[in-house]
């Protein structure tokens, strides 16, 4: 495989450029500050693990990507809107991301709430447009992924994890909602990108299951490296300020289990991951190898 | 026709019914108080004009009420999460809302913004549902439908039209400005409802552009009644204060043109729509008393 880092950063612009040009496609009668605040929080930068994985699953398994990126923007645009409104004073009242005043710093409170709601609308609009002109046969298995991401998006997913992770501030929890606020508030989304890019390459049954498994591993590992990264990591490098969950008094992995606990089961879920990729008969080695940057990331 | 109230509470109540029990399919893994909060909105009753709108046009034109209740039912969650939204501190700060405590006073700001966001995003898995099962011919009008919505939700529609009005508030706009807030903030949904029912009827053109400017008469006249309400309706019956229009500074049909001027609009707007529906060679009456209901309600 190509350097990885190559390659990541090259879905990663291919992503970008995309995403940026369908938003101008996409916008054309809305008041000029709402358009400048839902493109600020898109631009601020971001990792675009969610799309990249997508993208990088459905290539593997043949899709051509321009039948994936609306699904990828889509994603993306959820992602976003889920950051805008959690930094909002009624929510986690975040000033800073990605090393950037929030959204609501800049447009004020009113249109971050505004911008938020609309780059969701946005999402499902994209995700429609890509519907357009497909064959019966790829348009059933488009809506299928469609469900697959709305659904993760939703109150029995991201939005659902959201909800339980603010009832349990200040509140000692059990194993359970934090394994509730991970798969959900962090692993739907995760889950959802990985298995729209494999129905979106027509998969087969064992191939999906496969890749079920390695969203979950992934998506909980991204979760619990975070959760070092919020007491181990540099601010400067990461973007945001450490030590956040303490102060809220958040109920983490961390927490939950220590750190030395906590990096044991990381490293147990890279070895996970990259068992399950040894599974596929086709070349998996930036899967591999995005499992591994998920667990050493230190942003 | 019979009379037209029993017809209007008769697709109310089975709208209503078929709308509870979808929340109820659709909401399986998500907080407990979160579901409460998005129950309670949908449940604070309201005139449902939306709705009955879709229906009664999609019945009109001989479709099954059965293919039109899951467009019918994200529409009123879309209208639902807006009010839910609208209503938050840093919106309108409205603390009563068809005579109830808004949802942010009930359940907390955070809560309240989420059980909007959830509401969105449940109107786009709904649509979604409702087009398990079509087959090509009946997916592809379906589709149309939900593009429609959709687009008439987003920041080219309602969206941008709450942001210009934010973006007036304590100022004195034109009547372009006023225009565009009317015509996206209110238009766009009603017009959506309207036209939604006739594409699911799989109409012709001709049909189509009358029913389009129906359904711009229709939304404008809503607005204005609207406006008019705002200054001499009854706060025991409206459900809310009476002059926050006035007390935001907000520039209205009323304050732009005068009370008078607005009524006499009104009229106009009632015999316009009459006359379209007309054109129309089919039992129109619904539609017809439904543009003198908008025209006259009291609330």
């Amino acid at each position: 495989m190509k350097n990885f880092h190559d390659e990541y950063n090259r879905t990663k612009d291919l992503f970008e450029n995309k995403m940026l040009a369908m938003v101008g496609e996409a916008v054309y009668d809305a008041p000029e500050i709402l358009t400048k605040a839902m493109r600020y929080s898109l631009e601020a930068g971001g990792k675009r693990v969610r799309p990249v994985l997508m993208l990088q699953v459905a290539q593997l398994f043949g899709t051509t990507l321009e039948n994936v990126f609306p699904l990828a923007v889509a994603l993306e645009f959820i992602h976003t809107y889920s950051l805008i409104h959690d930094d909002l004073p009624c929510m986690d009242n975040d000033e800073l991301r990605r090393g950037k005043p929030t959204n609501h710093i800049v447009f004020g409170e009113d249109m971050a709430l505004l911008a938020g709601d609309g780059l969701l609308n946005l999402a499902m609009e994209t995700a429609l447009k890509g519907a357009e002109n497909l064959k019966e046969d790829d348009l059933k298995v488009y809506l299928q992924a469609m469900r697959i991401l709305f659904t993760a998006a939703g109150v029995n997913g991201m939005i659902g994890g959201q909800g339980v992770d603010l009832l349990s501030e200040n509140k000692d929890i059990d194993e359970e909602t934090l394994h509730y606020i991970h798969t959900h508030k962090t692993g739907a989304l995760i889950n959802a990108a990985v298995l729209c890019g494999g129905i979106l390459a027509k998969i087969d049954e064992k191939t999906y299951s496969i890749l079920q498994h390695y969203s979950d591993v992934i998506g909980l590992a991204f979760q619990i490296r975070d959760d070092i990264l919020d007491v181990q990591g540099d601010p400067e490098v990461v973007g945001k300020a450490i030590g956040s969950d303490l102060a809220n008094k958040k109920t983490t992995y961390v927490t939950l289990y220590g750190l030395q606990e906590s990096e044991r089961k990381l490293k147990n879920l890279e070895e996970e991951g990259i068992r399950l990729m040894n599974q596929l008969d086709c070349d998996t080695s930036f899967l591999k190898t995005m499992i591994r940057y998920i667990c050493q990331r230190d942003q």
